[in-house]
């Protein structure tokens, strides 16, 4: 019966025309010219999901961090660094389009005041003060109501319940959760997920990134469909 | 007259049996499972000056953070993460070796207390209490005072001043400075180094990081073979 769908679905190009924008990678905040704060992100998961939605007909834009990947045939590529940055980046490019993806890992904070030199170790200790950045899926939930936002939760501890409350507080369409930790999804080339929205969800086990990716683009495409009725 | 010492020593194979420990690529200092501080840092420069001591004979121990390059032909890699971590495989790498290069961007700071848990963005801001980490090259000076220790300095301002300081207060054998920042020597593919001895100094200019490193292999060799009196 599934599989009947995705037959059905793939028959007829089920993203074809429509336009994406998809964040992976990492964010790198900067302490000083040289050093930063970042994360274990390797970019894999929305290059992978980035591919599989152009394969599907879909005009995907990719908001990158820094990654060591290549950008996947078809795709449009916009290089960032800072969260401050891929914000910017994103609003723009969610302009017109009707699916935003956010699977870059961005930074929760960011330095207060970064410094213009290179930080001298005088000191036994030192003190980072840190502020918490913009919401990027908040701000463009915020921005564009209608749009459909897909989110992820990487968590270390009681997944179902963090992802539950992170779709309603961020107003989401759908969050793709998986645990983190312990040489687990990050840096890894095999991931599993679970799959909530309101009022469903589906377990996608573990497998390469790439057919997770191809999973989740094929769930994304049903879900979008059923909200928007086509 | 630089030209005919180089054939030379070329000739002689200069380091032909000699034991060198090389650090390169950058430190990863955790604030939780998946956070961390680290810098720009590609590890190009030690992984070029590994290759080039091994073409000349060395037998290379190649201790190196995390960093997207192969490891080169005939070299012993050995990977790490911290600082920590770092400085314990240089100080068992180094028991019988003639030849440290710190060529690693190591993180001056860690992290006093990191977090087992993924950190929530629960509060506006965040303060992170980082204590000194443990300079690898004092340590493998106090460990070995015959050891023939590279040091590496990267300035944004008084390039000079800074590294002839570094030069006494480690009680290094060499120093090879370079300015950082504004897209200079970090994550680029050439570079320029200002190196400096007791007594001597000697530009290297802007090159390709390969041949920089071979420049550089040559006169750590002709340098350590003055200290050595071969």
């Amino acid at each position: 019966q599934i599989r009947d769908a995705v037959v059905a679905l793939l028959r007829d190009g089920p993203l074809l025309g429509v336009r994406v924008v998809v964040t992976a990678g990492p964010t790198r905040e900067p302490i000083d010219p040289v050093r930063f704060i970042t994360n274990r992100s390797s970019g894999k998961m929305g290059y992978a999901l980035a591919a599989a939605l152009a394969q599907m007909g879909a005009e995907v834009t990719l908001v990158s961090g820094p990654t060591a990947l290549a950008t996947p045939p078809g795709v449009n590529r916009i290089d960032v660094e800072t969260a401050a940055q891929m914000l910017d980046a994103t609003r723009a490019e969610a302009a017109g389009a009707q699916i935003l993806i956010g699977a870059a890992a961005v930074a929760d904070y960011r330095l207060h005041t970064p410094s213009a030199h290179k930080i001298k170790k005088k000191t036994d200790t030192l003190e980072l003060s840190l502020v918490k950045n913009p919401d990027i899926l908040c701000e463009l939930r915020r921005a564009y109501p209608d749009l459909f936002i897909v989110g992820f939760a990487a968590e270390t501890e009681r997944l179902a319940e963090h992802a539950r409350d992170k779709l309603a507080r961020k107003q989401l369409d759908l969050i793709a959760a998986n645990w983190v930790g312990e040489g687990r999804a990050f840096e890894r080339d095999d991931n599993a997920l679970h799959v909530f929205w309101n009022g469903g969800e589906r377990e996608l086990t573990q497998k390469p990134k790439a057919d997770l990716a191809r999973e989740l683009a094929m769930l994304i495409a049903e879900r979008f469909r059923s909200r928007t009725g086509a």
